[in-house]
């Protein structure tokens, strides 16, 4: 029996290092009333830092890993060494059913490949997708996947991204039916490449618990039209990273013309309250912690350069994910509409 | 010989009609002297709008279309009724020497299809790529390309892309070694796909008048670190309008911040001319015009949704290109720097 209230934290990963990532627990810690973790790194070094974070030492075991995966570190490399890696124990102990969740800040190739290896895919599943909710204009965040799991698809694999997002947007948005379209470059049907046409093809006639809406294009992501948005691994990570790049461009842009001159100045102080908000909405932190859909277990990537505040929400995240119990009823759903058969008779 | 100082513009083409046209020609007249005007389209329906712009009678000519192409026209079926197009015969005014450039509104893969059959590719190019400049925080603009062309590319397409867009720059920014880079999902060497990984091993090697700065990010594009961006046509695609999409979703999301309250209203109002400064620098119409790169000749795509201002501002760039010489100067490089020498090679 899994214990569902440990979280697994990967303490090693992440570009912002140790520090960042045992305060991001102990902020997840204190948000979160009867959470518990597992600190899985070098025990010297966690030891070291846990003297900051007194709240931790009663819900926080140490694990010790003697090695770390390196940010370029092949994910072919990284296999080997899983056992060895703060990573590869953090996915080991969800395996091992001693944590619900593993949340890592490291390497995205190297944590796909070493989730995949130890906790396999569900059934009707080639290959896992990584997703993760994304702000919209509209009544809910839109759930948008794979952000870089897969570089390279066929229609097939888009079709099976579509049933798993429907099932996470069931699951986290509380939506009966979600509206799932395929990220295209034009809204017309004979628009795109044959793998996504092909996808397109089988959505329409799949029987699956969702409104397939056709294609949507790069510019009306954020409208909320769409509760879920299917896409390979490349195009999902330039859209997000773009997105992520032309909100901080804009902020740059912003900030500049506000202290352009004495008078911007002072209307910037006046309205600071509101646009302070605002900063607070746009700030990726706030939206951090993409899942890895489609295995026998919940790992949740950290982006590599989060705060503190941005680990504590990927975690909080990952919690609601083990609460939901989204591993069962992913599997459930691909039970009940296994997308392959539709992909066959096509 | 060709007219350099005369612009074809497809009259017919765009979502927002003809009138919206002829106002960007008559603001384009405006802003330029001496420039003059090919306008192809319904002739009687040009003629009742050219009443309202009497600064374009002495200007401009019209030529009669029949027909005009549709937003969901598939090219294959555009291109066999080219001749009777306003946007065929626009093209057809460039091959016959009577325009320095063709401007349209219309489909854009129809537009390609038909530039491509008409004008023909440039010794070295086995497609053209459409390109654009856009905005960044750095000295000057950066060159993106193919923004749609061209879905799915291999290897070669890409650095053939890399020299144009090169060659792009160097006459448009100025720039005597252009820095290119290739957009992909991680800056490491293993990251992407096999055909961006192949480019960037034959950019490393090619003699071509470029600084290859390797991989960029989709969250760096703004930073104005590279001046070439160079991908297949289906991720820029959704890099540039996820762009827009986000810079106008975050303008959404400042305006409900500055009405939220009679406080930051006052403020908004008091720092309105700087943010009005920062509303023009983001109008995607202030950036408009991008170029079907790699033809013996030279054919800008207006946006579809663009206003008058935008359209006068495809139609200035395109002047642009004309006077710069830009198919002469982009045909001198592919001949000195062959780049399909170095793929052969790779």
């Amino acid at each position: 029996m899994t214990d569902q209230s440990v979280i697994a934290v990967d303490a090693m990963g992440g570009d912002e290092g140790l520090a960042v990532m045992l305060a991001g627990v102990a902020q997840a810690r204190r948000a979160h009333d009867g959470m518990r973790f597992v600190l899985v790194g070098d025990e010297v070094q966690i030891a070291d830092g846990l003297k900051r974070h007194p709240n931790l030492l009663a819900n926080a075991e140490v694990v010790h890993a003697p090695e770390v995966i390196g940010g370029s570190d092949k994910p072919s490399q990284a296999i080997r060494r899983a056992k060895r890696t703060s990573m590869g124990i953090a996915i080991d102990l969800v395996k091992k059913g001693r944590a619900g969740a593993a949340v890592s800040a490291g390497n995205t190739g190297a944590l796909m490949a070493m989730a995949k290896l130890a906790l396999r895919t569900l059934p009707g599943i080639d290959r896992p997708a990584l997703a993760a909710p994304l702000p919209t204009l509209g009544a809910n965040d839109v759930i948008m996947l794979d952000l870089g799991a897969n570089a390279e698809v066929d229609a097939r694999n888009l079709v099976q991204f579509a049933v798993m997002g429907a099932a996470f947007a069931r699951t986290t948005l509380e939506l009966e039916c979600p509206r799932v379209a395929l990220l295209n470059i034009g809204s017309e049907e004979q628009k795109g490449t044959g793998e996504i046409r092909a996808a397109a093809a089988m959505l329409r006639e799949a029987k699956v618990p969702l409104t397939f809406t056709g294609f949507v294009e790069g510019d009306k992501l954020a409208r909320g039209d769409h509760d879920v948005i299917v896409c390979d691994g490349f195009a999902g990570n330039i859209a997000l990273k773009t997105a992520e790049g032309t909100a901080r461009f804009v902020a740059d842009l912003l900030r500049r013309a506000f202290t352009s001159s004495v008078r911007s100045k002072l209307g910037f102080l006046i309205s600071r309250p509101a646009t302070e908000l605002l900063r607070e909405h746009l700030d990726p932190n706030n939206h951090n912690g993409a899942v890895f859909l489609g295995l026998n277990g919940i790992v949740v990537k950290s982006h590599g350069g989060a705060t503190a505040n941005g680990v504590a929400v990927a975690i909080g995240n990952a919690a609601k994910m083990v609460r939901a119990d989204l591993t069962r009823r992913i599997a459930d759903d691909l039970r009940n509409f296994a997308p392959e058969r539709e992909g066959a008779a096509a």
